[in-house]
């Protein structure tokens, strides 16, 4: 079932080992603790300093659910393909292990280094799991048509190019963006759509059989979205401001994704000829509303804000998956599997507009005290529309990195030395997979199948 | 496979978007950020003010448990059934999206509005995941048999009720029920019981085939067990106050639910005739502990009471489901699909009069200064006796109001208008959910049965 | 196809029954809470504390981490089995139940009593906790071909030695080893290998053909695999000191999982013909950099250490797999099931091997006020060399435990008296559990499988 091509047995081996082995060198001659996690200078000024005051327990919880949603989130909201399952999951954590180690020495490298060294606690470990989403997002887009090492490669780059936009969106422009409607979200749905685009594969209807679910496997597919879901509060307020800020967030994005829901069923509803919701719809659109409060989350959104985002998120999100998606396909030769232009594009664009358009009313009237927290460049010389402009050009800047970063990319990827599977075998596990025995399950099924075809044949 | 009067296209739709636009709009009108979620008001009085001491960090970790109790526990565990897997957690999903915004005002108008407005935060989403929990029991007793559009109505009145009821019990009665024995499991049950008595269907064992599990449905429905079970503690300890009130009501609930487990291994074995486990039991009764102790939880029931409150909870679950279930079905005509009645009604009284009996011997020698933190209203003019009586009668309230309501809410929900399956499709996502395609899984089965017939036809 | 050996029906009932009551009974003379969670206690000194400083804010949210993983990880990590799911989450559900419990009083009698009373609160649940993860260790090692019955009595036993070896190790011996690299792993790997020895079955490949996975079983297995990866830093940090400790253990073994995971995959596909990833080894060996670092996460390992640390875990864990495991089973008769080998005992000595290099050179220079802290026994008069003897002697005393405890044990269990499956059996759930009907799923390829056969007999 399979040939040289997709031939694993040399080319994953040698870029995991070969990667990790670069990875422990460089985190040897770069990385170090920081003041919280570092024992001697936690109590270099202060014998008698709390405990009960390090960092951990303000974060740590946050990032626990951050780390859900990007190992089981993610991993399982791709297991809806009947037979990809395996890669959905295991290529989700295998990408993911990867990256975060990657992406904490690219965000060292951009936040700002300490005499030479990059420090590591837990806010670099929800931000090296934010980079991580989005290096997932855009597997999404790819997904079942890519091999491992493709998505290593890819990773390599688009955890860089985060980096560098994250830069120049948060330091050089100011921008802010918690939450990461447009560093998460924006980014990672368009460079992966883009790097779909530049693979496309006219022939793949070979393998469109296998490109559905299947009853069980869509109940797979739940277990992440429920997560996903359920943990959006914490991944928009996991890196905000403490106190007050914190809280809000997680307020924000909680009443956001519940309107969305209810607009997503409504119009999953209304869009079917017989009125029969749409398991891609409810596992996906259900939680754009998530998406498009990741900048303004932390802002005085007010719930009823936040709900009127979240139902337009929910909306465009549905009538994305039934009118956008097939013309992106037939027209613009993107084949988009997860649907991420739908759940992570619009929204997160969205997002950034929204995000735009709350900074621009901020005053000192509504955050009072709080509003440098926030918004810690307002000031006389840079008023709230100062703020909104440049939440509008971090929004473009990161279209056009997206952009040209995945067309790059994309090129890079389509060297055909990564052994990627052939139009027939998309969508497939057992080309990289090592496949169960016969007794029961899936398998089982081939078999009777063929008895009974055998049985055919034979009479 | 539809007929007209189960067509989803406009009901649903219709449904869904004007609760949405009338919850928006209230929320505009009527909520408020909170002390805590404000920007301005956090920092109002104190700029200097520690944000670490935000409730936001000692309340959040016990939220998330809460949500993920009902977004993943409920809904997993209710998809036990072979062909019903998207509805449990799809029409959960719906139901708890709505209930909890639905909640958020029901309880901020009853809990005291402030100048007019609500004030919400994160004891407001604990508040309102709670009363979620109490509608998803309902959900449980007429799992099957119900539209979701039904569900939605039936949602907009158990709400309502079941924040009155509330009201009268903690404000006006002066209960105690931090983990809701009372508020949520005995209302939540007896009202879905009612409601299932009046929906009766005398044909239902038309759908008697798909009204049972499969393999591999049971293991899906395990894992909303599992974690209804770990995350217990932390629902019975979420909105106590905090300090050794929390810790001690988390403890009490674990042990609690620790031997309730082994009562319930012990006696679904004991009750088969070939000393076989049921899954019924485990997936269920081996929560009847945490139940239990939703009222006495936070009191000094010490880790002893607890293991006997637990023990005696799996016992009555485990007999209930194995010999009042079937005559509740044939003499009461209650057709309660998940045995809400084993897992919520008999433990929820329980754990109303193991709150009683604990308050009835509360005395400063065993709470020294920590008495007003769990009794408020105990002092020489309101002994202990007293609290326990207002316990009592807040059960009987519960109840009345539980079986009223439900019996009112039973008859709105029996209108021919809400598209309700007919009983030879009860149990069936098909008639609701666009289906996957028939390669493997669970459809290919049926392909194949029919091909054997057509063979069988032909020869 | 139960015979009378196997029917559980008055051998489970008694012997859960009489387990739990006779618990119930040692908590009620024995167990008292501690100065946390005692309403009268807490506020005995100081009626102003501030109840956010109560250890429940710092230690909870680690607990229940640790309670997923033993419930939810090693529960569903234990179902890749085609025919054993129930088993494995209902088993280990309830031996767990039993363990925790059992497991208070075993370690509460070795820590020390207070006037005679055993303190329970948040650390003694983490602890009860994790001396039942040992117990589940050795429950992978003979899966498939044990009753309930003498998993619990295995259970009794390994409790008991686990909390002598704990007193040994970290009172006597004053070893460190927060995240028992030694105390968990080894002792609980250790002690299952010798159990399976002793209870070697000759004919085990009668039941061949149920040793082995489906398509979803594995991916349930998954499940379990990504909860005990993501939350591994929240076992190896839950008992530390509070602080840079519990921040550092944390954040140690995120990068040690994340270097593990890179080494399984390439590894994985190099030790395959085809170049194909093993399901097994993904959902074992990826874990073993959290095993490695149980014993030296809370030191100075650094993240270039942790890394080198995982990077080699992962590595011995995937090879032991895949060409020691036949070795041991067809050279010593073990037959281990889940390969517990490969994940818990060959890691688990590297981590105390690693612990003890890391003690060896830690210093003033390094640690500064923050060496107490980690090694509160080094001063002038016992040197790092000292402790890290003390480290390897701790280390062998476990292997001795371990296995002299499990030879004995092993032979306790061997008596005919327990309902154990026969050799055809194993790997079987209908054994213990009543199946669900024949429509759908697993039991329907039965059916169908049969009436094929049937049709070939009349033709």
């Amino acid at each position: 079932m399979t040939d040289y091509s997709t031939n694993m047995r040399l080319k994953l081996p040698v870029v995991c080992i070969i990667l990790e082995v670069i990875l422990i060198i460089l985190f040897g001659v770069l990385v170090e603790y920081n003041d919280h996690t570092d024992a001697k200078n936690w109590k270099k000024n202060n014998t008698n300093i709390n405990d009960m005051e390090n960092e951990f327990y303000y974060r740590y919880p946050s990032f626990q659910d951050v780390h859900v949603m990007i190992f089981i989130g993610f991993g399982f909201l791709m297991t809806f393909l009947q037979r990809y399952g395996f890669s959905s999951v295991g290529f989700n954590f295998l990408i993911a292990a990867f990256s975060l180690q990657w992406a904490t020495l690219m965000q060292g490298f951009f936040h700002g280094m300490h005499h030479g060294k990059i420090h590591v606690g837990v806010e670099s470990m929800i931000n090296a799991d934010f980079c991580t989403g989005s290096v997932l997002i855009s597997f999404g887009a790819v997904l079942g048509k890519t091999s491992p090492v493709q998505m290593l490669i890819m990773a390599i780059f688009e955890v860089t190019l985060f980096a560098v936009n994250e830069f120049i969106l948060l330091s050089l422009l100011d921008a802010r963006d918690a939450g990461g409607s447009m560093t998460i979200h924006t980014f990672g749905a368009y460079f992966g759509l883009m790097v779909t685009r530049v693979l496309y594969r006219p022939a793949l209807n070979k393998s469109k059989h296998k490109n559905c679910s299947v009853y069980h496997s869509d109940l797979f597919a739940m277990i992440g979205t429920i997560y996903l879901w359920m943990f959006w509060p914490s991944f928009n307020s996991a890196i905000t401001s403490l106190g007050d800020d914190q809280h809000r967030t997680a307020l924000n994005t909680y009443y956001s994704l519940a309107s969305c829901t209810l607009a997503t069923y409504g119009f999953s509803a209304l869009v079917n000829h017989e009125g029969k919701l749409d398991m891609v719809h409810i596992q996906n659109a259900a939680l754009a509303g998530g998406v498009a409060v990741g900048t303004a989350g932390e802002m005085m959104l007010t719930p009823f804000g936040s709900m009127i985002v979240g139902f337009l998120a929910g909306t465009i999100s549905v009538l994305g998956y039934k009118y956008l998606t097939p013309v992106l396909e037939s027209k613009l030769k993107i084949q988009d599997t997860c649907g991420v232009h739908n759940l992570h594009g619009m929204p997160g664009v969205l997002g950034a507009i929204v995000g735009a358009v709350t900074a621009a009313v901020a005053s000192s009237s509504t955050y009072g005290n709080g509003l440098e927290d926030v918004f810690p460049k307002i000031n006389q010389d840079f008023t709230a529309s100062n703020q909104a402009v440049m939440q509008i050009v971090s929004l473009a800047v990161t279209l056009g990195m997206a952009l040209i970063g995945g067309l790059i990319v994309g090129f890079i990827l389509k060297l055909p030395i990564y052994g990627a599977p052939p139009d027939t075998l998309c969508f497939e596990d057992s080309i990289y997979w090592e496949m169960p025995g016969e007794e029961g399950g899936h398998e089982e099924l081939t078999t009777v199948k063929s008895a009974d075809e055998t049985e055919k044949l034979n009479s």
